[in-house]
């Protein structure tokens, strides 16, 4: 199985390829990149030794061509150009957002371009998504938050626990704001400070998170969501709150839950009293899951923990490749974070 | 006037020297810790410079006798014996949690313990704080969260905004844990870790904010409350939200906050489009703010940031002890935070 | 004494006028900056809330104009121009590199252009060098690494207990490298990592250590000079290590160092045994120094922690101005840093 | 091949269960700690989860019998009774110190108590050190300092290319320092400061420095080894100089390491112009390497990067037995650093 990897200079494509060289089945084909093109990855990406002395070629089609499979990790709105010049001799994996929403009114509301259409949706674990995936020819990678969001929330919903209103506040490593050279990403500004942004609802993740806790529920639920940056490289944590409905035990919201994740390869539900971490799912696939009953607030709070890279960008695509292409779903998949 | 400082090893107690030494009244008196006692100042609080060759005392009430004022920097519990035997000549601010309440039932329900009274509060920006606190010879420092969050949300409850039910997850910096030596507080484990805990309203500031909130609002809110530990030393963002009650309107929002806020010398009501960061307050005694209203979702989303060990504990201690001393309420009291 | 901060938007403007806000005989003029002129202040520096509506000017002579002390915080080589323009009715104080170096080859050698001259040089505790800054209208005030590297080994080569070859490894938080925007400054690559650059004696620092090292010793200081950018914001840790003549012992090289430091208000050797820590010295105009003989290997070794922003530029600007303008030295200066 | 982990609780024991998960011949049996024993390893190390279950043993000879490799990740002194009770039936491998040095004087000197002996040491890079491991059933794990120096510095002397007297400063990530509950390893100190310790000759890593760079320049090489704290979980920054001998270019140095470091599977000497840094090399079992010449000052300047985790421990621990067992050296082990 030959990959190709579109924007493998930036923190997606690198993370594609760490786990491409861990994968069994996989062998790493042009490697490309825009504004970096010509330079070896081993200035760019020196965390790859084994790829130091590949060269970055330019993004166009003649060079992602003839590959068995093509990740996609380039900004919003360029994918769905380099997929029609492909066509469907390769799979391809799209990490940006383009065809992740099938509300094409929330896609202009939230991104103000027209829709470029719907993929299967590459989170295995919502309910249904596996068969969408298996065989398909593309796969829209769910964003970071949605990852950690839905895996924290779907189970009570799933089970008709909670009243369709959801409230998240997620802190987010700064990887997950990419490379871009923005002062406020400076680590100067960086280290030191947990800062808000995208707050009041405009955050784009938004409508993907009511997409899927929708549809899990079967009726709309509202979000509201709050991004925060944290002093560090890469994780996400996601708190998650929403009423409980009436009469709602909290064995009923823990049995809800480990019934939900049973048999998950890469979702774990804590045992009772211990709490997620970023810190322990660095680099691995796993996601982390821990949820509450508040009696007197009347709230369930759901909190999971991901690394936004893995899980939640390339390990994501990664599992959901497996299962397009009919390999073992966790196959080169870490289980093991980085820690401490 | 002559301060004496019970707890000065800690960070509490190393916070509120700093503030002392830059005070144009104040004179640093006896210094004490028990563990410590014997310790010279210089090794436990090596940034104190001025003060190196100070020698801690033991915490006793013949050392802390004499002084105009007694900053305690204690456990929980251990304060009432304290105030007890050093009686009413001189100012006692307590930094921990045992006389911020009013509710003896929510005392024991959090604390396990009898409750030992309640103090004037010292947040001088809740309505009629200041009036309770000018000539007084007791205060109860708030908590760090509450401190936090009550400057973030009291706004939205005064104006009858606000349906009476907050969520909020604050993040923390790693010193509101003091310098306890618990594993999960090590270098090695916090660095790249975002970690919740007390989560499912189990957390002791909960009743301090329900408390201060329902004054406000004029009935009883309730509080959904997450912490979580940041990988900073210093810092809250708390992010708070609560339905809008119907009709609200953004530009009725940021009035709100306008009004209640203006005149408030350590709280900044920040430029619209512009969002708090804690890394603009560190060791500042300056809370900030902001608030948006999500249409959306229907919820208010107020965000404020503080330094937990300046607003949040000690500068909120000198605040309100210039109050209480008939000074100018911004004596010695530094604005501007050290960044980057 | 009203001052002009040119370069307000970076981190050493920022910095100096923190101190000046601080300052009791300091009213703070025009603030200018280029690319960033005509934005308000509290946008740049959410940090200095006093300033926050304060809107940023262009660097011109007529904007600096009528201003009792101007400091230039400028790239460099823009220095000269400003100051050519604004005679000798303010007193200049630069905090680049333009002035510093007495031998015109040498500045050649490391920056290429022609050399502007030479100022008094703005670290007093060099011995000479308060005459020669009282009532000087031009100052220029060291770099942040000579600044600790001098103040940790100049004792040393006073004393001639050491061969005239320094070896220096030195840490720096990462505001030394500016608000540049570029791709290993983000925080992501920052995090986790140390990093040297300018190996092998290219860094634009070294010849100002050599001479100022050069002028104690009488002789020429050879010196191999390795910065590397730490994980944190702020602060510089200084490892200057040189062989020690024959017959040199601790006691001497102790003793050597209580007397030359001796009276220094800002400088502090810590007592034996402790060390320096960069954590102590943030936000501090406060020098930490160690030393000890490493009679194995036959080397003196001698560490300086300070804050690069403070000690290390705006600091000891400010310093330098005190002495030049007659005023109290230690005015207006912090000697406590905000730790934890 | 049934390998037992002594010490599962530690950073160490922690990394060596992380690789091993991923290696194919591994199957991992005993998990022993002491204070922790009793105790589940999903509460202990939660970033294993594949192990989450497993419950720590107590350190006894009885439960580390039965298996073919095991490892001591033990506090110094602790190792030479558990060996000579296992006996020659398993390979043992020792993280700690115990048999590292070959000077019973040296040992002495740095550690106080009786020398237990010399085991065959395990940093394969070594001149002859593959010889010595083949077939062994002992094996010392260098120590994380020494790894980095001696990878970094034993071309030059190798090639007869610097004089017998280094100088040597290091940054290490806390994890070095264990999970040891000491007031300066919590995060709120760590964070923000660089921190020397061990200053004057007396770490006690200096030894082995010496016995390797000796052994390779075939004469006593004096060492001044200074290491410090830096704010981050893993890595170690190694800075190295000798002084150049007479004559020597700047081409020959390149050449000498050029030479040394060919063919080595887990050492890259980088490109001209590139530096290492930590975080290309988290948790890989990677050295990067970079040299150059200070002609001015005349010395070689060699810069070392390792995870002191992986290569510096656990990753070093596991090449050695690979080597010992016969089996390719690589197996098993990450190439690939996690970054950002």
């Amino acid at each position: 199985m030959r990959a190709a990897v579109a924007g493998a200079s930036g923190y997606a494509g690198g993370e594609i390829l760490r786990l491409l060289l861990g994968h069994p089945e996989a062998e790493i084909g042009a490697l490309t990149g825009n504004s970096n093109a010509g330079q070896p990855l081993g200035a760019l990406q020196p965390q790859l030794t084994p790829l130091a002395g590949r060269t970055l070629q330019p993004t166009t089609p003649e060079i992602l061509a003839g590959h068995d499979v093509v990740f996609l990790a380039l900004p919003h709105g360029e994918s769905a150009a380099v997929a029609e010049r492909l066509g469907d001799a390769a799979l391809i994996i799209d990490c940006g957002a383009d065809f992740r929403l099938t509300d094409a009114g929330a896609w202009r509301h939230y991104y103000g371009t027209p829709h470029a259409g719907t993929w299967p949706y590459g989170l295995p674990e919502l309910p249904g998504a596996r068969d969408a995936l298996r065989g398909s020819r593309r796969i829209a990678v769910p964003g970071c938050y949605p990852t950690a969001v839905t895996l924290a929330l779907f189970p009570a919903y799933a089970a008709g626990l909670a009243e369709p209103e959801a409230v998240i506040v997620a802190a987010s490593g700064t990887s997950g704001a990419g490379k871009a050279l923005k002062p406020h990403l400076l680590g100067s500004e960086v280290m030191g400070a947990m800062s808000p942004y995208g707050v009041g609802g405009v955050h784009r993740h938004t409508p993907e998170m009511i997409q899927n806790l929708s549809a899990v529920a079967g009726e709309e639920v509202t979000v509201s969501f709050t991004p925060t940056l944290a002093p560090m490289p890469r994780g996400i944590l996601a708190t998650c709150t929403a009423r409980a409905r009436p009469g709602v035990t909290a064995a009923a919201v823990r049995e809800s839950y480990a019934k939900a994740l049973a048999g998950e390869p890469f979702v774990r539900l804590l045992p009772e009293g211990q709490w997620p971490t970023t810190a322990a799912v660095a680099g691995a696939n796993t996601a982390l899951i821990q949820v509450a009953l508040d009696e007197r607030a009347g709230r369930i709070v759901a909190i999971g923990a991901i690394d936004n890279l893995t899980k939640g960008t390339a390990g994501g695509a990664v599992q959901a490749m497996n299962i397009a292409l009919g390999l073992p779903e966790e196959l080169g998949l870490p289980l093991t974070g980085l820690a401490p």
